[in-house]
This record gives structure tokens, C-alpha cells and sequence, in this order.
């Protein structure tokens, strides 16, 4: 058997990945066979099969990246504790959006459709949960600061208004997938007069 | 031929429509078929496709009813002409709640099944799209109102605004829908904090 790099190891994995996200953005997680897969990715079911033994774990190690982009921007905007709650949604679209949109898929299309397949299949519902949990207690965490520095009425609810300002992010991300029409720098200098800082 | 009174024809066309509205609840749009409607619904086939010739038909009339709902609010909620925008999603929201979530159909469920679908289903994506274009257009108005009254600078635009309240409401939807821990009242409550009267 040849030896094989560790470089080529990884870049094969990536093939297998980039495969299967344009598959889930085709036709859907539910629809999408390890078969397809295979013969989207042109290597060998074996291959397929090396890396990724079911097809949860190809949809989990798929959407895992972009799922991390999110939380690393989320951290790097909130790091320094001062930036008002709407700020850091705009400053976090920003950040996301060209990752999101700007590569071989659409990740938008991906979690519209992740959402629908939710209700009804719970692992790829434990992803959703585990990742839109982690980012609106962060969204609380803000909102509570916020508020806290005499921003906000002392009496806000932070997590319900982390839940209002994860709507602002998840309602981009519907409007683009389904409608097609969204300015996203109009969009962000919309979110810009909630709240504003007084 | 026995005559049948058109209130047993509306009766049945309604039996069909909840049991419809059932299957694709549990299963999705796509996944339901014809038989599983027939057999949901305790009637004959022949019964069920004389009223709805398709598939098509059965969904389009199936959500026909939660839609005119939704834009029948929509168009009280606005009547007046001047109430704020927060307030008019708000209000929006508390009327369209119990019908959406307090029936033997959670439409929030049926909707985000939708959002998926119609990325792949141009039946389901023309329901959709005339729907919350209708929605989007109407909230713009009132911005626009909101903003010409001097409540929003000048230079605000109406269209990406009512894009980020068109938000607050489908991210409620989301939210309710897959992670199913919104409190209703906390999430209006929020809502109001945005573009408070000014």
C-alpha cells in the first residue's frame, strides 16, 4: 500500500465535504443518498465510506465549519464587552455573510433547509439546537451587559431580546434563500436604528 | 343520486383540508402523498380528488386559509395608519399567535416545512413568495408613513426596514418551531423595545 500524507489525507476529506454541501444544497439532507455523495465527490464508495462511516456523520462534519465561523465571529465581536446589542448583530452579518454566501455553496439554502429537516429528524435537530443555543446565550449575555450599563430599561428581559435580535439574523438568512432580494448593507444599516445607542 | 346539502360539501372539503393539513405537518409538503391524504382523511380516493384534482390544489388551499388570516390582521392592524411599526409586528403577532399555534395544526411547523420545500418545489416557493411579498410590502408602508411623520430619519429605508421587522416575525416562527421555547409574551415585550416612539 502507498503511503499516504497526512496533506492528502485532509484534502481528500475536504473533496468528500464540499461533495456532499453541494448535495444538501440540491436536494436537501433527507434526500441526499451516500450514494450520491459518492458519485458527486468521483471517488470510490470505499473511500466515501473511510471517512465518513453514515451519513450523519458526513452531515455533521459538513455544516461543522460554517457552524464554527459563526461562533469564532460571534466571540471575536463580543470580546470586547462595549459594543451595543445591534452593533455586534451587524458587525457578526458582516463577518458571516461572504463565508456564507460568497463560496462553492450556498449555506443559506443549506440551513433553510436544515430548519425544515429539524422537525423531523433529531440529529440534524441536535446540531440546530446546539448552535442556535450557543448564539443566543451569547445575544443574552450582550443584551443583559447592555442593559446593565443603564442602555436599556433595567426591567428587559435579555433573553427574550436576544431571542427578537436572533430573529434579525435568521430572518436574513430566509429572505435570502427564498426571496433572493435582500441588500445586505441596507439591511445592516436597517438593523442599525433598533435600538440605538442613547 | 342522493342531493347533498353544501354545507356536507363544505364540511367534507374542510374534513380533507385537516387531515392534509396533518400529513404534511408530520411529514412535509413533498414526503405526503395523495394515499396518505385518502387515508388521513377516512374518505374514499374518489371523494378527495374530486375536490382537489392534485397535489398542488390540496396544499395551495390547505395554507390558504393561515395565509388570509395573517394578511387579514396584517390590513386591521394597519387600518389607522398610525401606529408604530414595532407596534403594528407586535400586535400582528398576538393576533395571529393562537390561530397559528392554538389549533390542531402548529402552522409554525407547517411553515418552516415550507421554507425548505419551496427551495426545490416552484408551487410551494409561489405560495410563499406571494404571501410574504404581500407582508413585506405592507410593513414597508408603514415605515415609510412612520418615517415621514418624523419618527425615523429621513434618509431611513423603508424597504430594508421592514425587511428586519418581516424578520422578527418568521425568526419567532423558527424559534417556536424547532427550539420551542419562546415565551410569547416576553418576545412582544422585546420586540417594543425596538424603535421606541420618538
Amino acid at each position: 500500500m502507498p503511503r499516504v500524507s497526512a496533506e492528502h489525507l485532509t484534502a481528500r476529506r475536504e473533496q468528500i465535504l464540499w461533495a456532499a454541501l453541494r448535495c444538501f444544497e440540491r436536494s436537501g439532507f433527507h434526500a441526499t443518498s451516500m450514494r450520491d455523495v459518492v458519485r458527486e465527490s468521483g471517488l470510490s464508495a470505499g473511500a466515501v465510506y473511510s471517512y465518513f462511516p453514515s451519513k450523519d456523520d458526513l452531515v455533521a462534519a459538513a455544516v461543522e465549519p460554517i457552524l464554527t465561523t459563526v461562533i469564532t465571529a460571534l466571540d471575536e465581536v463580543v470580546a470586547d464587552g462595549t459594543a451595543a446589542p445591534t452593533d455586534v448583530v451587524r458587525t457578526l452579518v458582516e463577518r458571516i455573510w461572504p463565508v456564507a454566501t460568497g463560496g462553492q455553496v450556498d449555506y443559506t439554502r443549506v440551513a433553510v433547509t436544515a430548519w425544515g429537516e429539524a422537525l423531523r429528524d433529531p440529529a440534524v435537530r441536535r446540531i440546530a439546537e446546539g448552535t442556535y443555543g450557543t448564539v443566543r446565550t451569547r445575544l443574552g449575555d450582550i443584551v443583559a451587559a447592555w442593559r446593565d450599563a443603564g442602555h436599556l430599561p433595567g426591567d428587559t428581559d435579555a433573553r427574550a431580546l436576544a431571542q427578537v435580535l436572533f430573529s434579525v439574523l435568521v430572518g436574513l438568512v430566509l429572505q435570502h434563500a427564498l426571496l433572493g432580494d435582500v441588500d445586505l448593507q441596507a439591511y445592516t444599516g436597517a438593523v442599525g436604528l433598533l435600538l440605538p445607542d442613547r
